[in-house]
């Protein structure tokens, strides 16, 4: 078959593994990395390397961030006593672009999957509980998914918090369901936003 | 709006300038590499910059290689009467893929566009011409793209080179005209060649 110089074999491998990236569209990438100049192409890289070295999960709401508390906990003109929990960082960007909330985050890191070894002590729940012992918390909004995962999780969640006397609401079913909130229009956020209900 | 953390800016940035990669790729494929180790990180980055340290053009056809001279062009058991011109070398890889030309290649480096001010003088042509000058051709097979310019590149060589009495011929027209040579399937591409006629 035909066979790439070795350099460029490398690059579309590592263009392949990229999701949603298929052979055609890594060779298509490698090409136009090629066409970059040394500096382009330079940048892109360390761009990459830097990702991993500057950026940590935020030690309040474990978003990502290159600080030790991430800008958005540290706004002090955002409420204290409304936490957004998500699913995911990605999540989060979602719900911010809509410019509807304005209180704080908790990214749980995922949602409860028993198949895949995924229970409450994998999540970032036992620091959201940690949070709330030291924070006048008055309500929390749970943004999961609304899918079979993202349910289960908002469920597990609203038992558990509920027992603490604290308002527990979920965005409404805007978000289609089985659809996936990161790909959701801004209306239908703001939507799901305003329709949450008592849990 | 929205803030990444810088580093997470600068990426997604980086990956929004590559073909085909819109905001929201860019945001997958950043926070796909956030999760990948800092091993797995380094390789992508390392392959991004080795390319362009180790990739060149062959001396002798113009493709890209890691040698001085490409494996294609030191591959004894291919003909040396036959070359296949193409524009890029992304080109010549579609074509290696159906496994039906066994001669050599020379890549222009893109087609005649007069407008871009891309003239004879910009593509590998007085290369190609220094090469007849030491090898015993007999065919010339041209494949470029049916588009305008690859027609107007295909009908400059031609005249150029049937004054040096070789034998001119163009792939036919399976490829679909005003299409994209590299996205042809190899069914086409076979049919191309072999109905490739004299010019």
């Amino acid at each position: 078959m035909v066979q790439y110089a070795k350099p460029l074999a490398r690059l579309v491998g590592e263009f392949e593994k990229l999701p949603g990236i298929g052979p055609k569209s890594a060779q298509r990438l490698a090409f136009y990395v090629l066409r970059l100049s040394n500096e382009e192409a330079q940048t892109l890289s360390d761009a990459i390397t830097e990702v991993k070295a500057k950026i940590g999960y935020c030690k309040t709401c474990y978003n990502f961030t290159d600080q030790e508390v991430c800008d958005i906990c540290r706004d002090s003109r955002r409420s204290e006593a409304n936490i957004c929990v998500v699913a995911e960082p990605r999540d989060l960007i979602a719900i911010e672009k809509t410019g509807e909330f304005h209180g704080k985050y908790h990214v749980l890191g995922g949602v409860l999957a028993p198949m895949e070894g995924i229970g409450p002590d994998q999540l970032k729940l036992r620091e959201l509980l940690m949070r709330l012992q030291d924070a006048p918390v008055e309500e929390i909004v749970l943004a999961m998914n609304p899918t079979v995962e993202g349910d289960a999780t908002a469920m597990y969640m609203a038992k558990l918090l509920k027992t603490l006397g604290i308002r527990v609401t979920r965005i409404a079913h805007g978000v289609p369901v089985g659809g996936d909130l990161d790909y959701a229009d801004q209306a239908t956020l703001i939507q799901a936003f305003e329709g949450r209900r008592e849990m």
